[in-house]
């Protein structure tokens, strides 16, 4: 087992304890502000309780039992074989946060920063330890969705994303290599795509809002909950991916040459999504609505697990 | 109870007549090839069967003692409330397959093609019945997966539509309205856009064909099986998609302007991608493996109706 400190204690850093607690690794969470450490600890068990019901966790208390609580940030990642950030997505607080960490780590601690949107080279670069900094990026919650992105900085030594790959794994969590510092990493340019395609839609005319939701979730956004869009067309064109690639590729261009134009995310196309999104689920439903999202997470990873079981993987 | 007539006995033409038999409606299906005819009556009923075993229907006698076999297709439509039309993706199919029904269906009978790439306009310009004609595109197969999209032609009558979209939603479909002609509809143009990205970063060397597959399917993919992609930025920003609009707008038009040259679909990217994909799977492995799809498809199906009643939909 390895000792795992947390810096950063907001909805991630809580989610990343229980990743790490139940895999059976000692957890340190340290937060700057007394307050969000309260929360975590308040939040934490009442999370482990959603997990175990969902059969996501077998031993919620001994889950809990592995999860302690610095009063200083060197408390916490005195020993550590490993470091979490997920402190708040600005790159004055990063690069404060990791000129402390650099002084306070031992020579062999790894640091994975769980940021959607900096790039490590961009808050690492005059650090000591600057070879043992990757990103480390989860999709929230992490104790419920699995992937991680690694994406090292140009001075990160490679065996250092190796061993986060392994840590993760091992975890239970499903890390990949991104091997170039681009904007989104790979699941947000991927869903950047989408959206704007999507928002595309919109502003043409040729669906609504609620119709695109549908056009997924009851569509092709099956198939991506368990075979990713390669698989998918793999298996769609009897010759698999290069014979989809040679029977689809021209209709795939031609929908992209019609949507050529950048699409710009204005004011006017987000109040009119907006409109249709709050006739179906008004601003003060949000908060019980990501709570059922996060129950209907759960019981997805749960109905997964049984299924690469049952009917395999 | 409506009569439904089905030209086009292959796959596409086998999952339709368990989704109308299913529904209660009679069902009658023709295909101009013998062999196919012999195939579809083999089919279905062990098509039934796997159905049940997954608990999404119950008597898959009494399903398919509601399917008949014509011999010609205007026995197929004589009486038919509903065409439902999947021949082979040919122009030139579809316009004499669509001659011919213009014949024989009766004045109030609407046709809906299952074509996902040709629009109704192509085909119908010159019928009698072109106003009761329209796409209704599945995603295959529909028996299991939901959605359609309804695409008119010009001169469609915006109540056929409106009937359609009655039928498919009595029937457990989840019908979609695709206001204008557009190459690929919704659902493709959506996949289009993920792929596009998706080549993109394999061409570009940011990640693995298979780590392509994971960020989706461990990652944003979980959440596109239950809730779509706007629910889904909907419920990541406090504020709801407006105040996600506005956070990430700026990331997302970045990633757009990284990703702007048209991506072509050429042979040497499709090889890549090809190779990655033949050291997961062999190609004498894919039949199998879509075997084990669309088992995985029944069992998420099984699974989205159970959390739909327990967690809420």
């Amino acid at each position: 087992m390895q000792k795992i400190a947390l810096i950063g204690g907001g909805l991630v850093g809580q989610a990343w304890a229980v990743v790490f607690a139940r895999a059976g690794h000692p957890v340190t969470l340290y937060d700057a502000s007394p307050l969000i450490m309260e929360q975590a600890e308040a939040n934490i068990a009442p999370r482990l309780n959603d997990l175990t019901r969902f059969r996501l966790i077998d031993n919620p208390d001994a889950v809990l039992g592995r999860i302690s609580y610095a009063i200083k940030p060197g408390d916490a990642v005195a020993g550590a074989d490993y470091v979490q950030e997920s402190v708040p997505e600005r790159l004055d607080v990063k690069r404060e946060v990791y000129a402390e960490l650099d002084r306070f780590i031992g020579d062999d601690t790894i640091i994975g920063s769980s940021t959607s949107g900096i790039p490590a080279s961009e808050f690492t670069e005059n650090l000591a330890c600057r070879a043992r900094c990757l990103v480390a990026h989860p999709i929230n919650p992490p104790s419920v969705t699995p992937l991680v992105e690694l994406c090292p900085a140009p001075w990160t030594d490679a065996k250092v994303v190796e061993r986060v790959a392994e840590l993760m794994t091992s975890a239970g969590q499903s890390p990949i290599r991104v091997k170039k510092e681009v904007p989104g990493f790979v699941a947000n340019r991927l869903q950047g795509a989408l959206l704007a395609m999507a928002l595309r839609l919109v502003e043409d005319g040729v669906c609504s809002v609620e119709d695109v939701d549908i056009a997924i979730k009851d569509g092709i956004g099956r198939r991506w909950s368990f075979i990713g869009p390669f698989e998918t067309i793999d298996l769609n064109a009897p010759g698999g991916i290069k014979d989809y690639m040679a029977r689809y590729g021209p209709l795939y261009e031609e929908i992209e040459r019609s949507a050529e134009d950048p699409l710009e995310w204005s004011d006017a196309l987000a109040s009119r999504v907006e409109a249709e999104r709050r006739k179906r689920l008004p601003a003060d439903g949000i908060p019980e609505r990501s709570e059922w999202r996060d129950r209907r997470l759960m019981a997805l990873a749960a109905h997964k697990r049984v299924a690469d079981e049952k009917i395999g993987k």
